[in-house]
């Protein structure tokens, strides 16, 4: 790309150094920002630094906050003895979204994966264990992605916990709702008739 | 969507106030500024506030520039008496990667459209008329975008220009290198047979 310009030139760098963004889109960005008058790239400029530099993650779950402890570790109304362990803050924003789940969470910030080098140790699995042998916790809901990894995780997770009480619970796995069953794939179609589960009939 | 964070649903909704981006694109663009450094997001932001402040608009052909005339209408080996007029300068850059082109350019800022409340005196058709008046400009080539608005714009100034000794000429229409005829629209294919331009024969 020719630019005619050294300021526009760095303003597309720095948009196509994000992921996703490729030079074309960057150019359209920046072009979109002289559009707008310049309060408009200060204050945008002005949310993401302060986000960066503010941004707390929650010393409990892990979760991102604006405080050390986040708003759904200190809400007293949540059920503080189910915890629903994920592998991102994406995933915690996606299940909040449902209005399903009312307990805590726990944020691993990944899965095992030797392939890419991230082991155990390198997840926040002990934060994990410690929390449920120091609180009440009843039950661990694992919302973890169906793949060889996420499998390998909860495996490694639940032989840490095999002396512990505590249940655990992977979310169901099956067919989409509104999926049709020729588009799905095989394995999941499979699994979804070993692991059927059973249809209460009509009382008449 | 559910934030935990002020500061998160802050940096995404700046995010997402750019076009194209939607909030699950925002989010993923703010959890990469998270996973990078403070100093990448402060480069990132002095990046586009350093350039939505200083940039300025070409006095001569209001092309994107640093300074108080552009790089190309500065360049003395560049032939003066051809102007290329186009709609942004996003069209500049793709002419200037093709190499094809060394004479100026005129940036219209769009095209006349009605519909939008786009009208000749929104778009910078004065300085252009002005520059052929009081400048040695031999031809002006209209690489404009051949739609109904754009062929309206050339029509405007072509009637501007009755008087004008200026040679005016379109950028060449028809099939795309490359491309297949059947594929083309009806529009373009019919138009590239009306125009057909004659083939030189290998001299034996």
């Amino acid at each position: 790309m020719n630019f005619s310009s050294k300021l526009i030139e760095e303003a597309v760098n720095a948009f196509s150094s994000l992921p996703g963004i490729g030079k074309k889109s960057a150019l359209r960005l920046v072009l979109h920002l002289m559009n707008q008058d310049v309060a408009f790239s200060e204050s945008f400029s002005e949310a993401l630094v302060k986000m960066r530099k503010n941004i707390k993650n929650c010393k409990t779950c892990h979760n991102l906050s604006d405080t050390d402890i986040c708003n759904i570790c200190i809400d007293k109304r949540r059920d503080e003895q189910v915890v629903c362990v994920v592998e991102s803050i994406r995933d915690i924003m996606a299940i909040e979204d449902t209005g399903q789940f009312r307990g805590k969470y726990h944020v691993l910030g990944g899965v095992i994966n030797p392939i890419e080098g991230i082991s155990p140790n390198n997840l926040n699995i002990d934060t994990l264990l410690n929390r449920i042998e120091l609180q009440d916790i009843r039950e661990i809901i694992m919302a973890i992605s169906p793949t060889i990894e996420g499998d390998t995780t909860i495996f490694y997770i639940s032989k840490q916990l095999k002396e512990s009480p505590v249940k655990i619970s992977t979310i169901a796995r099956g067919i989409s709702f509104g999926g049709e069953l020729e588009y799905a794939d095989e394995l999941t179609l499979g699994r979804s008739i070993v692991a059927r589960t059973p249809y209460r009939k009509v009382s008449e």
